[in-house]
């Protein structure tokens, strides 16, 4: 039986796309929705989703945001009132034409993001310098229409938050850039367990219709790269376009400085390919649907079942998230399914136990097993609970450390991506040089290093206008 | 200044519409959207959302259900799948025809309801009698194309949880659709204040699709119904249309019984018409986004804003949602501003009250002002608020019930709803009998009366078959 349940997950080395489609899916996170490309988030993906949700919108309220609710359809017209915009989107979206019935005079994108449609009744809001700065998020879903999709990963709809805010001046616009990429990075370290680099994207991969923008990419277990967020810096580009302007201090009328953020349910792909492993599932205690299941051992036996219903009001009392798993099946059974969900803790508690106040605590992560008194259990698993996201963090991080590569050469970038690395280069700052790399290696600028090193491009040879972290990626 | 701001909303007795537009926006809950028909919920508004989605994944869990997320488009061919269901339906509902660029296939409804994506799924994932009960639930914008809109009440988009659930015989799914619709009654008095009046809906009234469906229904200010919330026992209509099939404990292959359940932002339309009064918004405490305003007086003075944040400090840690309002506006303006808004407790704190250890507590259901002592504070303020949610619920159903009337012929039922009552008269059973009421009084049936007392159809004479709440409806 145990045997079965491993075997049924592709090997994480050597075909890790499979390894994903088989874990997700016999985890229950995700199945596929009947559109093509869509998915359905089943009640232990979507729990973390909620879990997601919560810490972020704890962290967009001590920074001012608001949640708001915008509508899905956008008038065609308002996708075309910035230039740039319309060009990135128009060929990903789905569009409504008929409704009610009859033919619309106008047709309506479903969002792909609602720049747009926040701008313009942001231009009907904003008056007057006293209304700034505007800062309003939306949980949401997002169509984008795409060829190749994987759940969680690249989905025609996806669930997201998006931040929209206006300020009176670019300094404002561009210090909350900034800020909110450096909530996305503290939300993955302490939520997601999940090392980040983070730093402005090139020109090429930038969002169409910022000034400027922000990523953050992790390193997934095949050492590719995933964009797990981002922050624009819009400049006046949406503000002239949707007519945001507000009357200043001094009584002129000028146009605000606006910037957007967001992230997706690609977070939990992210999480999922950072620290999965063969046996599945490693969920990061902060996020885990179940951060404890506790299996009785010797079930039928007096107690047993009564010990662990009073051991998991201890800890849900403490605020752990528990679950007794008291289903007909075996423990080796047991063991098994939930190491493939990743609940970051397991307690196996049977009569020997019981007798001795003792449980035996065994750790997803390092599968560490350890006889711990029963004294203070809630205390004693709330501070593992933060042990394991540490050390989740600390190993992830450390992977990442030792496959960031730097290269002088495309060869070398070429190997070195070929072995799952990031590589950091020099490159001049010109699209040419970085299409190259792209065509030699499949490889993509993710982000420029803040720290900029590099002599010269990797590609031309001429002096490095900056330092870029190249890799493949999802 | 206090004299502009009330005179801005429309006289609430005789023209309550008007009334309610300028409530709804110039309380900042939400704005009229771009495209025709769609409504932007903004912060004030999303807020009251936000804690009725918590208050009710509160119960919903209580009850088994999980949430979970599907998608939002829906192959044409499933909404076909279930006679009536589409043809309720297919008038309303929008259409994608064109995606990435491409003209489709097959076109895509934007879900109106979600019976059918959710059953092709519950289809896939039922297999055996240990797969059942299936509880799910899920919030989501939903669309259906109306010709007459109006924010909250009647919305091309609007967000929603609807709740699906699968049994393996029909006792289990009747029951489930009485439990559910009794979750909602208590709810709308719990956390709304709301008395409803609940029951079976006619024929004519049921979803499409249905075998029974269960409303609630509230009396507006007006004396019109709105129908907030529905419970629907779905039979074997759907678990047939869309191959939901378990292994009985016997062997044998047998199709589940379905229901379904929902409430929508509608709710929030609600409870406005229900207590809002001439100055504007009355909330309920629970739901209210801000429960407590506290407004200092004299505020430059030394000690009032370090004492109204103390104080507001010691609120907050007992879990009271409070404000205070240090803006430059006048407190004559401040009062009436939060007034409009509905705030169910303003506090007022100046020098002498400090001096004297005492704060001006208003409740804005009655207006009553009284000095209250410092002390406990955070109790007094906390039972006030559940005194203040019990006195709206008091009034809200003593005005229910008194313009609840027994009629026995047309011309008395006419009279009836002229005067904004609700009617409660027979009705023989017949279709041609509920149309004749319609067309002669404008009214429709709004639920059946649990206790049937009636002797004759208020139509036709014969004997009733029911006795039925008949009312003017939004």
């Amino acid at each position: 039986m145990e045997k079965q349940f491993v075997a049924q997950i592709a090997d994480i080395e050597s075909d890790f796309p499979q390894w994903f489609t088989d874990v997700v899916i016999k985890t229950k996170l995700v199945d596929y929705g009947p559109v093509k490309g869509t998915m359905v988030i089943r009640p232990y993906g979507y729990a973390i989703w909620e879990n997601i949700q919560n810490e972020f919108n704890t962290r967009f309220q001590a920074n001012g945001y608001e949640n708001a609710y915008f509508p899905l359809l956008i008038p065609m017209s308002f996708m075309t009132k910035e230039a740039e915009h319309v060009e990135g989107f128009a060929p990903e979206v789905a569009v409504v034409t008929h409704a009610g019935g009859e033919k619309l005079q106008e047709p309506l994108c479903v969002r792909p993001t609602s720049e747009t449609i926040i701008g313009t009744m942001f231009g009907k809001w904003v008056e007057s310098w006293r209304d700034l700065p505007v800062r309003m998020n939306q949980w949401a879903n997002i169509m984008r229409w795409e060829k190749t999709t994987r759940p969680f990963l690249r989905t025609s709809e996806f669930l997201w938050q998006e931040g929209h805010s206006v300020f009176a001046t670019a300094e404002e616009a561009e210090t909350e850039t900034q800020k909110m990429l450096e909530v996305y990075e503290e939300f993955a370290k302490t939520c997601l367990s999940m090392p980040v680099l983070t730093g402005r994207k090139t020109e090429k991969e930038k969002f169409a219709g910022a000034v400027a923008t922000y990523g953050m990419e992790a390193m997934m277990h095949d050492g590719k790269s995933l964009q797990s967020g981002t922050s624009h810096y819009l400049g006046q580009n949406f503000s002239k376009a949707f007519d945001i302007k507000f009357t200043d201090k001094d009584g002129a009328q000028k146009y605000g400085y606006t910037m957007s953020f967001g992230v997706s349910t690609r977070l939990i792909g992210a999480l999922i390919m950072t620290h999965g492993d063969q046996r599945g599932l490693v969920l990061p205690p902060v996020v885990a649907p179940v951060q404890v299941v506790i299996v009785p051992i010797a079930m039928k036996k007096e107690g047993v079942l009564e010990n662990c219903r009073a051991l998991a009001n201890r800890l849900k009392t403490a605020g752990i998230r528990v679950k007794i798993d008291d289903s007909d099946n075996s423990p080796g059974w047991k063991f098994n399914e939930w190491e493939m969900k990743g609940v970051p803790v397991r307690i196996e508690l049977g009569p020997r136990d019981i007798e001795a106040g003792k449980m035996l605590v065994c750790r997803r992560d390092t599968f560490e097993k350890n006889e711990v008194e029963m004294d203070n259990a809630e205390t004693k698993i709330a501070a593992l609970l933060g042990e394991i996201a540490d050390n989740m963090y600390e190993k992830a991080k450390e992977r990442m450390q030792k496959r960031i590569v730097d290269v002088k050469t495309l060869d070398e970038l070429l190997s070195a991506v070929d072995q799952g690395n990031f590589v950091r280069a020099g490159w001049c700052g010109c699209r040419e040089c970085e299409d190259k790399v792209k065509a030699f290696a499949q490889a993509t600028s993710r982000v420029m290093d803040k720290a900029h090193t590099a002599k010269s491009c990797i590609s031309c040879g001429k002096e490095a206008k900056h330092t870029v972290f190249f890799a493949r990626a999802y």
